[in-house]
C-alpha cells in the first residue's frame, strides 16, 4: 500500500477554529432571538428546532456558494507499507517526536476543495460524546414518572417491540426498493441487506422534542403525553443499541453479507448485553448518587450538591463508554433513576438548579444539532441523493411507523384497562418525528456509498418530519384542540356538538379509575359506575401485576432506603429485620408515617401542565357510553366556562392532596369497590 | 530533515479516553465529598482547592508507580524532507485520505514510556480555551461593583503597575540567580533574560480563589475585599497579556536574545494593542447583550434569556480569539460589563440562574485545574527540579510581591482618603496566592529546558502558596480575627485591650466618609468630626475626579440607555435632545424619578457579607485619634455584644435604604459639609 503524506499549513489554526465555532454560536443566538419573536407574537407554526434548521440551511448555502477559502496544500509524498490507518501517528522531525491523531477520512476529490466547508464539519463523535448525553439525560430526568410507570407496559412494548418491528419492516421494504433499483441500474455502489436493516434502525428512533413542546403548551392528556414521551425516549435507546448490534453482525468467511445463524445470535447477544449492561450501569450510578445524597447532609451546600449531581451523572456516561456499553443509554436510565430517587433527597434549591442546568444544556445541544443539520445539507462533502431511494424511504418510514403503532396498540388494548383510542393512535403516528438521534446515528459513519445515500435521505426525512409533522400537523391539531376544547365544554352545546364526536377522545379519558371511583362515591354519581365497569376493573387488575409488584417493592423498600420519603422501613420490613430497618430508615421517614404523601409524584411536572388533563376527569367521568361524557358530570356544577376553570383548578388541587390514592389505583380500587357495592346493590 | 513515522495502535481509543476522563471526574467527586465533610465538621485549615491538589497528588503517585501500561508501538520508518511539523497531516492510504491533527510534541525518551501517564496529560490549550474562561468570567461577573469602582484607581494601580513591577523585579532577581547558576555550572541548558522575564510575568498572576473564600466566611472589610479581589482578577489579565508580549519580543538578526529598542517597543505595542483590544471587545459584547435584553422582552422566557446570556458571553471569548486578542481578558471585561448593565435587565429568575450556572462552572473548572496540578507533579514527563533555582524563585516571588504591595500602597496612601493600613498591606502580601492562571501559563509551553524548569518550579510555588498561605496563614488570621472581634467589641475591655492595638486596623475603617458625616449630623456626634478632617476630605475630593466623572457619565447616560434603572434620559440630557431622550428611555425609568435607588449596588453581594464591615462604622467612627474608636461611638448605645449585633444589623439595613448618599460620597460630602459648618463654628 502506498501512503502519501501531504502537509497542510495553518498559521493560525486556533483562530480559525474559534471563528468556526463562532458561526454556530451566532446561529444559536439568532435562533434564540427569533424564537423569542415567535413566542412573543404567538406564532406557533414552526418549532424552534425547525427554525434552527432553517438558519443552518441559510448559513450552509452562504458557505457553499458565497465563501471560498482554497486549501493551502504542499505536497510531500512518502511511501511505506502499512495495512491500516492507525489512530495515532508519531512523526519524527529531526529527533523530535510529534504526535498526530486521526481526525477522519477525507474524500479524495475533496482534498483540494473549499477549506471553509471542511472546517465547519464536526467530528461525528462530538454528537455522541458531547451533545446527545445532556439531551437524553434531560429527557430521562424530566420523564413524568408516575404516568411513565403506570404505562410502563405499553411504553416498553412500543419501545422494544415497536422499534424492532419498525426496524425490520423498514429494512425489508428498503431491501425491496434496493433490489428494484439494482434491477433498474440506479445504484452506483453496493447496498447490502444489513445496510437496509441499519437504515431501518436509525430511522426508527423518534424524537420527543417538537411534539412534546406543543403538547406542553396545549396541556393534552397526561397518559398520552407519558406514552408518547416514554416511547420516543426509550426507542432512541433501543434504536441506538439495535443499530450497533446490526453493525456487529459479521458472519465468518469471505462473504460477509450472507445469512448466518451464529452471527445473528451473536448480534442478538450483543443487543441484550449492551442494553442490559447500559441499563444496569445507569441505574447503579443513579442509586449511588441517591445513597450519597441520602447519607451526607450535602443539601446544606447547594453548590456542592449540584456539582456532585452533575459529576455523577456525567460519570455514568464515561463509565459506560469505558466499559464498552452505550453511554447514551446508560445516561437515560441514570436520568430516570435520579429523578425517581435522588431528586427527593436534594434541597429545593438544588432541585431547581439541576432542572434548570439540564434544561439549558438540553436547549443548547438540541438547537446546535438542528442548526448543524441544516448546515450539513449544503456543506457535507459526499451527499448521494437518489430520488428512487428517497421516495422509497419516505414510504417505508411512514408504513414502518404505522406497522409499529396500529398493530401494537390493538394488542395492547386487549390488555389495557384504559384503551388507547384510535385518535391517540393517529396522534402517535404523526408525532413520530425523526430528530437528533437519527441524525447522529446517520452521520456517525458515512464511509461507504450505501451509508452516504442513507445519510442524505435521513436528512430529508428529518427535515420533512420536523417541518411538516412537527410544524403543520401539530399546529392544525392545536387549533382543532383549542376549538374543540372551547366547544365540548360549553354546556349549551352539550351532547350534540359535532366537534366532540371527533375530538372527544382527547378529553374523554377513563384512565384514573380509582379517582373515578372516589368521585363516584363522593359526589353521588354512582349511577355512572355500572357493575359491569367494576367487574371489568377488577379483572383488569391482574394485567397490571407487574406494575403492582414493582410499585409495592419500590414504595416499601427502595424509596425508604434511598430517599427520605416513603414509610419507615420498620413498618414495611418483617419484624426480624428490626435493627437493620431502624439503621436504614431516616429520621424524616418516621414523620411520614401518617397519611402518606408521595411527594415525588408531581415534582417533575412543570406548573399548570396537568390542569386540563386532570380537570377532564371531573368533567368527563364517562364509563359506560362513548360520547356521553359531559352531561353525566353535570352534577359537578360546571355551568359556565368560568366555573369550569374553578372546577379544574380544584380537581388539580385535590389530586395533589389525595396522594397515594391516585398513585396506586389497583390497591385503592379494592376498598372503593366494596364501598361501592352497597350503592349499586341498592 | 528525516521524518520517522511510527504508528501507534489503539483498538479502543475512545474507551480509554473515557476511562481517563473518568479518573478526573472521580477525583472531583471525591473532592466534593471531602469538602462537604470539612465544611460539615468546620475544618477550615485547608481550602477545597488545596484538597483537590492533594487528591491529584495521590492519584499521580498511583499512576506513576502503580500502573504501567506499555505503549504498543510498531515502527514504520519513512523519510522525506520538510522543514517544520505542520498542524495537519494528510495521509493517503491506498487513495483514501486520512486527516491527522497535531496533538503535540512527545519527548524522545518518553515515546516508549508509560502509556497511562501520557494519556492523563491534557493539551495545555484546554486550560485556556475551556477551563479558564468560565473561571475568569465568573470572577468578573461577581466583582462587587460599587466597591470595585470606588477603589478603581488603587485596583488599577496594583493590577497594572504592581504586576509590571513584580514581573520585572522577579525577572531581574531570577536573572541574577541564573547567572550565578551558570557560574556554578548548575545549568544544563540555555536560560535567557526573556525567559526570566517570562517567569516573572507568570508568577505575578495572583489567584483570588482561596483567600476570598475565607474572606467571604469571615466577612472582612468590603474595601479590602474589593482591593484584593479586583487586584487579583485584573492582574491575571495583565500577567497573561504581559507574558504574551514578552514572547512576542523577537529582535531581528541571528542572536534573538540581545536587547533591541525596536523589538521592545513592538512588545510594548503588542501589550497595549492586545489589552485594549480585548478590553474593547469584552465591553462591546457586554453592551450588546445589555441592549438586546433591554430592547426585547426576553425576560418573559427565562430559558431563552439564560441561553442568550451564556452564548453572548461565550462568543466574546471566541470573537477575541478569532481576532487575535486574548479571549480570557475579553471575557473578564465582558463579565464586569454584564454584571454592571445586563444583570439589571434580566428577570430575577435569570439573575439567579446565570449566577448559579457560572458559579457551578467556575467550581468545576477550578477544582479540575487544581487536581490536575496535583496529578501533574508526578505524571508530567519532563520535570526539571533545580534546588538553587527553586530557592531563588521562592525568594524572588516573596520579594516581588513585597516590591509590588508596599511601595505602591505608600504611593497610593498619599492620594487616598481612606488609607490602606499596614495590616491591610500585610494581608494583601500574604493573600497573593498563585493559582490557575499561573499554572496554565506555565504549562502552555514546556518545550525548552528553561520552560521545563520554570514549570516545575511554578508547580511548587503554587503548592506552597495554596497550602501554606491559603491554608495556614488565613486559618491563623481567621482565628485572630475571631478572637479580636470578640475582644475589641467588649466594652469592659475598652481602650486598653492589647489585641485591639494589633488588629484594630481591620475594623477601624474610616472609608465611608459620607456615611460618617451623616452619622455625625444625625447623632450629634459633631465633636468627632474636626475641621481639619473636613478640610482633608474636601481636598481629597479632587483626587477622585476620575471616578466622579465616570460615575456621573455612567449613572446619567449609560445606565438609562442600557438598563431599566437610573434616571430617565429626559432629565439628564440637555433639552435639545428631547425626542432622542424620550425614545431611548424605558417606561420603567420614569418611575425611578423620585428618590434614586441604585438597585445594582448590592445585587451581587451575597447575603450577610457586609454586616460586620458596615457595622464597624457605627461603632468606630473614629476620625481624630488612632485607637480611640470604640468609646467615641458610645452614644450609639452598644452596651453589650447583643446590642451591638442589633446595631450592626441596623447599620446594614440603613445602608441599603440610604441609597445614593453612600454610593457617591464625593457628591454628598458637599452638602454635608455645609450642613456641618454651623455646628463646628458654634
Amino acid at each position: 500500500l502506498d501512503i502519501t503524506i501531504r502537509f497542510l499549513k495553518y498559521f493560525n489554526r486556533h483562530r480559525q477554529d474559534s471563528a468556526d465555532l463562532l458561526i454556530f454560536i451566532m446561529l444559536l443566538t439568532l435562533t434564540i432571538l427569533t424564537i423569542w419573536l415567535f413566542k412573543h407574537r404567538r406564532f406557533r407554526f414552526l418549532h424552534e428546532t425547525g427554525l434552527a434548521m432553517i438558519y443552518g440551511l441559510i448559513v450552509g448555502v452562504i458557505l457553499r456558494y458565497g465563501v471560498h477559502v482554497p486549501r493551502d496544500v504542499s505536497n510531500v509524498t512518502m511511501s511505506c507499507h502499512v495495512n491500516a490507518s492507525p489512530a495515532t501517528l508519531l512523526v519524527n522531525v529531526s529527533n523530535r517526536f510529534y504526535e498526530y491523531t486521526l481526525k477522519g477520512e477525507i474524500r479524495g476529490d475533496d482534498v483540494q476543495d473549499n477549506e471553509m466547508l471542511r472546517k465547519v464539519t464536526f467530528d461525528p463523535e462530538v454528537f455522541f460524546n458531547i451533545l446527545l448525553p445532556p439531551i437524553i439525560f434531560h429527557a430521562g430526568y424530566s420523564l413524568k414518572r408516575r404516568h411513565f410507570f403506570r404505562n410502563m407496559g405499553s411504553i416498553l412494548a412500543y419501545a422494544f417491540m415497536g422499534t424492532v418491528v419498525s426496524c425490520f419492516f423498514i429494512g425489508l421494504l428498503m431491501y425491496g426498493c434496493v433490489v428494484l433499483m439494482k434491477y433498474l441500474q440506479q445504484l452506483d455502489g453496493e447496498f447490502f441487506f444489513t445496510d437496509c436493516l441499519f437504515f431501518g434502525a436509525i430511522v426508527s428512533a423518534t424524537d420527543p422534542v417538537t411534539v412534546l413542546a406543543i403538547f406542553n403548551e396545549l396541556q393534552v392528556d397526561v397518559d398520552l403525553y407519558a406514552l408518547l414521551f416514554g416511547e420516543s425516549v426509550l426507542n432512541d435507546a433501543v434504536a441506538l443499541v439495535l443499530s450497533s448490534s446490526i453493525v456487529a453482525y459479521q458472519p465468518e468467511g469471505d462473504n460477509s453479507h450472507t445469512f448466518e445463524v451464529m452471527a445473528m445470535l451473536k448480534s442478538f447477544g450483543v443487543f441484550l448485553g449492551v442494553f442490559s449492561g447500559s441499563f444496569a450501569l445507569g441505574v447503579v450510578t443513579g442509586v449511588v448518587t441517591a445513597l450519597i445524597s441520602f447519607f451526607t447532609k450535602l443539601r446544606d451546600f447547594q453548590l456542592l450538591e449540584t456539582a456532585l449531581f452533575f459529576l455523577m451523572s456525567w460519570s455514568t456516561f464515561l463509565l459506560a463508554e469505558a466499559c464498552g456499553f452505550t453511554g447514551v443509554v446508560a445516561v437515560l436510565f441514570c436520568g430516570i433513576t435520579q429523578a425517581h430517587y435522588t431528586f427527593n433527597n436534594l434541597s429545593p434549591e438544588s432541585q431547581d438548579r439541576t432542572k434548570q442546568l439540564f434544561e439549558l444544556l438540553n436547549f443548547l445541544a438540541e438547537n446546535f444539532i438542528f442548526s448543524y443539520m441544516g448546515l450539513t445539507l449544503f456543506t457535507f462533502h459526499s451527499h448521494v441523493f437518489n430520488p428512487m431511494f428517497i421516495v422509497g424511504a419516505f414510504i417505508a418510514v411512514f408504513l414502518g411507523r404505522a406497522a409499529n403503532i396500529y398493530p401494537l396498540s390493538f394488542l395492547l388494548n386487549l390488555g389495557r384497562r384504559n384503551k388507547i383510542r384510535s385518535n391517540f393512535q393517529h396522534m402517535m403516528m404523526f408525532a413520530g418525528l425523526r430528530g437528533a438521534m437519527t441524525f447522529a446515528l446517520a452521520i456517525r459513519d458515512t464511509a461507504t456509498y450505501a451509508r452516504q445515500m442513507m445519510f442524505s435521505t435521513t436528512l430529508l426525512i428529518v427535515f420533512f418530519t420536523v417541518w411538516v409533522c412537527g410544524g403543520g400537523t401539530t399546529q392544525m391539531l392545536s387549533c382543532q384542540l383549542a376549538i374543540c376544547a372551547r366547544w365540548t365544554f360549553r354546556p349549551e352545546v352539550g351532547r350534540f356538538n359535532p366537534l366532540r364526536f371527533f375530538f372527544n377522545d382527547y378529553f374523554d379519558m377513563t384512565h384514573l379509575t380509582a379517582h373515578e371511583a372516589v368521585v363516584g362515591v363522593d359526589s353521588d354519581q354512582d349511577n355512572s359506575v355500572s357493575v359491569a365497569e367494576i367487574k371489568r376493573r377488577s379483572t383488569k387488575q391482574e394485567s397490571a401485576w407487574l406494575f403492582r409488584i414493582w410499585y409495592n417493592f419500590d414504595h416499601n423498600y427502595l424509596k425508604p432506603i434511598l430517599t427520605h420519603s416513603g414509610p419507615p422501613l420498620t413498618a414495611t420490613l418483617p419484624p426480624c429485620c428490626g435493627p437493620l430497618a431502624r439503621f436504614l430508615t431516616s429520621p424524616q421517614a418516621f414523620e411520614n408515617e401518617g397519611p402518606l404523601k408521595d411527594d415525588d409524584s408531581d415534582l417533575i411536572l412543570t406548573d399548570g401542565e396537568i390542569n386540563l388533563s386532570y380537570g377532564d376527569i371531573t368533567v368527563s367521568t364517562d364509563a359506560t357510553g362513548a360520547h356521553s361524557a359531559f352531561p353525566s358530570a353535570g352534577g359537578a356544577g360546571a355551568a359556565t366556562s368560568d366555573d369550569l376553570d374553578k372546577e379544574l383548578a380544584y380537581g388539580d388541587h385535590e389530586l395533589v392532596m389525595r396522594g397515594t390514592r391516585l398513585v396506586l389505583p389497583m390497591d385503592d380500587s379494592e376498598p372503593s369497590i366494596t364501598e361501592l357495592q352497597p350503592h349499586i346493590r341498592m
